[in-house]
C-alpha cells in the first residue's frame, strides 16, 4: 500500500495511472475508520481497478465552536485497517499541504447548502464541497464513494459534480448500523454509556415513521410530531431537525405519496448524530 | 477543425486525447474574435500539441443591467478565423448545455473577487471562475491561456487553479493594442466615432504614469490624481477605478518602489473598458 503525504506525489501517481487507463476510485474520509468506511472501500472495489482512500480532518467544514480540535484521530490504526483491506493507496496530507497560507477559493452548491444540516452548520457544506473538489483534482478518480448516512452531503456532491461537469461518478453506499440500529459514526465515540443506550431512539423513530406510513399515515406533519414525541421522551436528546424530503431534490414534501427520505439530526450529549431512511407508502 | 456543441462530445474527445498523452491547451473566449484572441491561440500553440478554443458568452459573469444581451456575436466569422489559425477543435455550447435547469454550483476566490472590477461588478468573477472551472473539466487542458488585458481575471483564475489543485498551467498573454494604443477588446465595438478617438486616453494615462515614475515620482496618490485629471478632460469618459497594486497579490501599494501594476477601468459612452500596465522605478 502506497502512502502519500504530499499533493504532488499523489497527483503524479494518479495522472500516471490514468495514462495507463487505470480506473481509479476515491474514498474520502476524515479517518478514525469504522465499519462504515470499510464498506465504502468494498463498494469502491466493485467500481474500479485501484482504490485510493484519503484521510484528512478538514477544518473548513467545521464551524466555530464545533469539534474540529476534538474530532477523534488514530492514524496508525487507520493505516492498519486500510492495509488489511488491500487499499492501493492512501492520501494523508497535513493541514498546510491542503490549505497553505493565502488559500481563498471556495465552492458552494446554492441554497441546498443552507438547509437541513446547513441550517445549524452554515459553512459546513461549503467546506465539504471545496475539500472534495480539491481531492478530486488531486486524486483524479473516475468514481468516488460516499456514505449514505450523510445523505445531504451525497446529494450536494453529486450536484456539484454534475454542475461542474466533472467526469466522475458519485456513488452512495448503504448506511452501516450497529446491532441495535444506531448508524455507525466516528462521533458515536463521544457518547457516554447512558447516551449510547438512548441513541438508538434515532433509528427507532425512523422505523416508527416507516411503519406508520405502511399503515396509511401519510401526513409528514403528523409523522414528524410522533417522531419528536418519541425522541423527546429520552433524557439526553435534543432534536436539531427532522424533515421529509424528495430523495433527489431534497425539497420538502407534505405527504408521503412517492418514495420519501426522512432526514434527521439529533444532539445526544455532546454528539450531533445524523441518520436517514427512505420510506414509501 | 472539429466543432463540438455538446459537453459529452468535447469531454470524450479530450479524455481520449489525454489517454494518448496529448498535451492540450485551452483558449476560452466569448467569441467576436479579434487580434487579441488570435494572439492567445499563438501563445497556446507554443505550449501544447493540440489547441482547443471555446466560444461561449457566459451569462453568469454579466450583472443585472449589463450588456449580456447586446454583447457582440459573430459565430460564422469566429469559426472562419479559428480555422485559418489551424485550431484543432472549437467547443461552442448552447446556453442550456452549460447551465441546464437546476444549476446551482458556484466557485469564488475570496475577497479578490470583490475588489477593483469586482466592486462595480460584484458577481462578475464568481461567474468567470465558475465557467472557467466548468470549461477546464470539460476540455481537460494541461495549459490555459488568458489575455493580459483582463489582469485581475488572470490572477483570480491562477489563484483558483492553485487553491483547487488543478493540474493546469495558467498562462497570461501580452495585451494587444491598436496602432494608437487602445487595448483591443470586443467592447471597443460599442464606441461611437468620437468616443473611439477619446478612448486612447486610457493608454495615454498609463504611459504618463510610467514616465512620471521613471522620472522619480513614486507616490501612487499623486500619480493617480494626474491620471484622473488627464482622463476627466475628455468629454465622454467616466472613471470606474484606477489602482496601483502588487502584480502578484493585487494588494494596493502606496509607493511605486517595486514593479507595480496600474489597473484601470473607464466608461466611455456605453463601453466599460479596462487596461493595465506594469511600471517600475
Amino acid at each position: 500500500m502506497r502512502v502519500f503525504r504530499t499533493i504532488k506525489e499523489q497527483q503524479n501517481y494518479s495522472l500516471n495511472e490514468k495514462c495507463q487507463n487505470t480506473r481509479i476510485a476515491l474514498v474520502p474520509t476524515m479517518g478514525f475508520l469504522h465499519e462504515g468506511h470499510l464498506s465504502l472501500i468494498d463498494k469502491a472495489k466493485e467500481h474500479a481497478d485501484k482504490v485510493i482512500a484519503s484521510i484528512f480532518v478538514n477544518p473548513t467544514q467545521f464551524g466555530e465552536g464545533e469539534d474540529y480540535e476534538d474530532y477523534p484521530r488514530d492514524e496508525k490504526k487507520d493505516l492498519k485497517l486500510l492495509k488489511e483491506k488491500n487499499v492501493d493507496c492512501v492520501f494523508i496530507p497535513e493541514l498546510n499541504e491542503m490549505y497553505p497560507e493565502g488559500f481563498k477559493t471556495f465552492c458552494e452548491v446554492g441554497k441546498l447548502s443552507k438547509e437541513y444540516c446547513g441550517r445549524s452548520r452554515p459553512t459546513h457544506f461549503r467546506g465539504v464541497v471545496t475539500v472534495v473538489l480539491k481531492l478530486f483534482n488531486i486524486v483524479q478518480p473516475d468514481v468516488a464513494v460516499f456514505g449514505g448516512k450523510d445523505y445531504q452531503q451525497y446529494i450536494i456532491i453529486k450536484t456539484m459534480a454534475k454542475d461542474l461537469n466533472l467526469p466522475i461518478e458519485i456513488i452512495p453506499s448503504p448506511i452501516i448500523r450497529e446491532k441495535d440500529g444506531l448508524a455507525v459514526s466516528s462521533r458515536n465515540f463521544y457518547l457516554k454509556r447512558e447516551e449510547r443506550k438512548e441513541a438508538t431512539i434515532i433509528y427507532e423513530s425512523l422505523i416508527m415513521a416507516r411503519e406508520m406510513v405502511e399503515k396509511g399515515k401519510k401526513e409528514a406533519g403528523l409523522l414528524k410530531k410522533k417522531m419528536i414525541d418519541l425522541i423527546k421522551a429520552k433524557k439526553h436528546t435534543r432534536i436539531d431537525y427532522i424533515e421529509f424530503v424528495n430523495p433527489q431534490t431534497l425539497e420538502k414534501v407534505e405527504k408521503v405519496e412517492r418514495p420519501t427520505k426522512v432526514l434527521i439530526a439529533v444532539w445526544i450529549g455532546k454528539a450531533r448524530l445524523i441518520d436517514n431512511m427512505e420510506i414509501r407508502s
